[in-house]
């Protein structure tokens, strides 16, 4: 009866290929010019709605800046169903000409922060520029202390090609971009290293964004602008739980490589019910992309623990069917030493750029690169 | 007539040489045994002010975890006479033979966290556990999410050393460790590599550990441990501004080397009227102490600036009249790229790290380590 549950739960999903359906394929200039607004300062005001937005992989959502559709069935524990909202790995990439920026946003929840975890990451944005050289390097955070939400201000070099990180563990309700009255917006080019599919990331609170101090200091983040390529990230605080419906979201992402990081999340008998029957699925589904299993980081020891051997022989016996495709992430390479989180399980800035290390390596090999 | 005043506050000043007056030199383990409490579930409770502390470099102060004594007179600026309450810096440093500790800390203030800085940074602690190989390692983060005070309980190997941080940004009003009823704790061992005197970081906001996920990640603390010397952090939050009075106070610990970090928080003309007379007097009262003269850290350029110039210039002149044991700390290997803030101004963890390798190796030279 449950298994007949589930089949109709599966069957019941719309597709939602991020390659067709992604905001970013939507973007159109003219949205811009037919919805802007002119203040009396002089500053045109664009809705986030209109902007070249990344690492939205459904239309169908709840709220705009979802980052599920709103089909998520209770098949999927509640917990996905609740951070579904928050806006982890979403981000605008443009470029404008002009010569000063102001971003207005407001948060979806009034609880800012987390204990070990600031504003600034949690609700807070902050923005990146690309430079001749072809790298991201960061500007400026947009700070918040007020729930009803964040202004930030600063003066931009006309033509360079901007990137706003979203917050990581709080929704947006509204993003609003300021620019000079007669200066425009347009979306980056399509990426010359020919990965213009995301990497999706499903995973945990880690994955999410915990706890770095803002978001574009996210290993998902980070691994998006080192490698170049474009991110999902399905990162749920504590709910990374595999559950079959999950994988099926995950398939109607028209994605260039998944990387599957829920251990922290589940226990020893989830890991052995949930791992085998979410991975099979996903390969069928989608035979051509592949997959990282990621290993739990632990910043106290690089030893695999029981889930992580129990994933190691599920990855063997996946090999010994002939399957293609598959890169192992072993834990070691994820923290230098000891100091690489805030609490021994989230990784701080300094551990986040080790996970990215690690992870980017991973994804280097999934993808050829 | 202000010279005369200064003239008065200074010689005023009680000394309290680090050496001599220091709680560490003070602890008297027949004291614990006094003082101690055990509870009916039989822990033994000794209060923080009976436990081997380093890092507290005065003892005529106005609360008992306070950084600076209480003469602090309205020479030096208000924020100074405010921020000397919070306890950066200061560290329980002991060997018990406990199986387990239990830590209770009550925070004076109850604002908690910062919007670029959490609770467990600003108003929490964390302990570091010394391996057999020297390395001093991180155990656990104690969090705090109640004004009321932060509980942390944790397994403990008997004999191991330990360290304990007390919170960056708040001050500490009670601290109490619990072990078990039978246990003692002792001091540790003087350092083998000669260094028992402390190293004194006088600076900003970044000194004080600004803004770093938990206090064992301020680069003081670093520092301190990778070098196994003792710190003392007089950095003050937007207040390192250099008054002849605060030389004074530097010049009451008997230190191992200065170290000057406070050109955030003056403006062109103030480091040209304070930096000289202050390094001046320092050096005149302590002839054979060494000092560190640091520039300001730049996340987004290794260039001089104006003020870093000045102090250049100073540096060049003070050698040319044959000053020795001065050493120059430049900019340039502060931080490694563009990620080291949260804010564009205070390190992150990241940033944290490497500017405990610049400013590391700075005293390692002052101390020829």
């Amino acid at each position: 009866m449950k298994k007949i549950i589930i089949a109709m739960c599966l069957t019941s999903l719309t597709t939602a290929g991020y390659g067709e359906q992604s905001d970013v394929a939507k973007f159109d200039p003219n949205m811009i010019v037919k919805n802007a607004i002119v203040d009396d300062s002089g500053v045109k005001w664009i809705d986030g709605q209109y902007l070249p937005l990344e690492g939205k992989a459904f239309s169908d959502v709840d709220f705009f800046y979802d980052r599920l559709p709103k089909n998520v069935t209770t098949n999927v524990n509640p917990g996905v169903r609740n951070i579904k909202h928050h806006s982890a790995g979403l981000q605008f990439r443009f470029k404008t000409d002009s010569g000063k920026l102001w971003i207005k946003w407001t948060p979806r929840n009034r609880e800012l922060a987390m204990d070990h975890m600031p504003s600034t990451g949690v609700s807070g944005i902050d923005i990146y520029a690309k430079g001749d050289d072809g790298v991201w390097r960061y500007v400026k955070t947009g700070r918040i202390t007020n729930p009803d939400g964040g202004v930030c201000e600063l003066g931009w070099k006309p033509g360079t090609p901007c990137l706003i990180n979203l917050p990581l563990y709080n929704g947006i309700k509204t993003f609003t971009l300021g620019i000079e009255a007669n200066a425009t917006v347009e979306a980056l080019e399509p990426r010359t290293n020919g990965i213009n599919r995301p990497v999706v990331f499903y995973g945990t609170s880690i994955t999410q964004g915990g706890c770095c101090s803002r978001p574009g200091l996210s290993f998902v983040n980070i691994v998006g602008r080192q490698l170049d390529v474009p991110v999902v990230n399905l990162g749920f605080s504590g709910s990374g739980k595999m559950e079959l419906e999950m994988s099926e979201h995950l398939t109607n992402i028209d994605a260039a490589c998944y990387v599957l990081d829920c251990l922290w999340n589940m226990d020893n008998p989830t890991v052995e019910k949930n791992y085998e029957p979410f991975i099979r699925n996903l390969r069928s589904k989608c035979p051509n992309v592949p997959i990282v299993m990621a290993e739990q980081c632990d910043v106290f020891s690089p030893e695999s623990n029981y889930k992580d051997k129990v994933m190691r022989n599920l990855y063997e016996k996946l090999l010994a069917e002939g399957w293609k495709d598959l890169v192992y992430l072993p834990k070691t390479k994820m923290y230098l030493d000891s100091e690489g989180t805030v609490d021994g399980c989230h990784p701080n800035d300094r551990g986040m750029m080790s996970l990215a290390v690690a992870f980017g390596e991973a994804v280097k090999i999934a993808l050829d690169l």
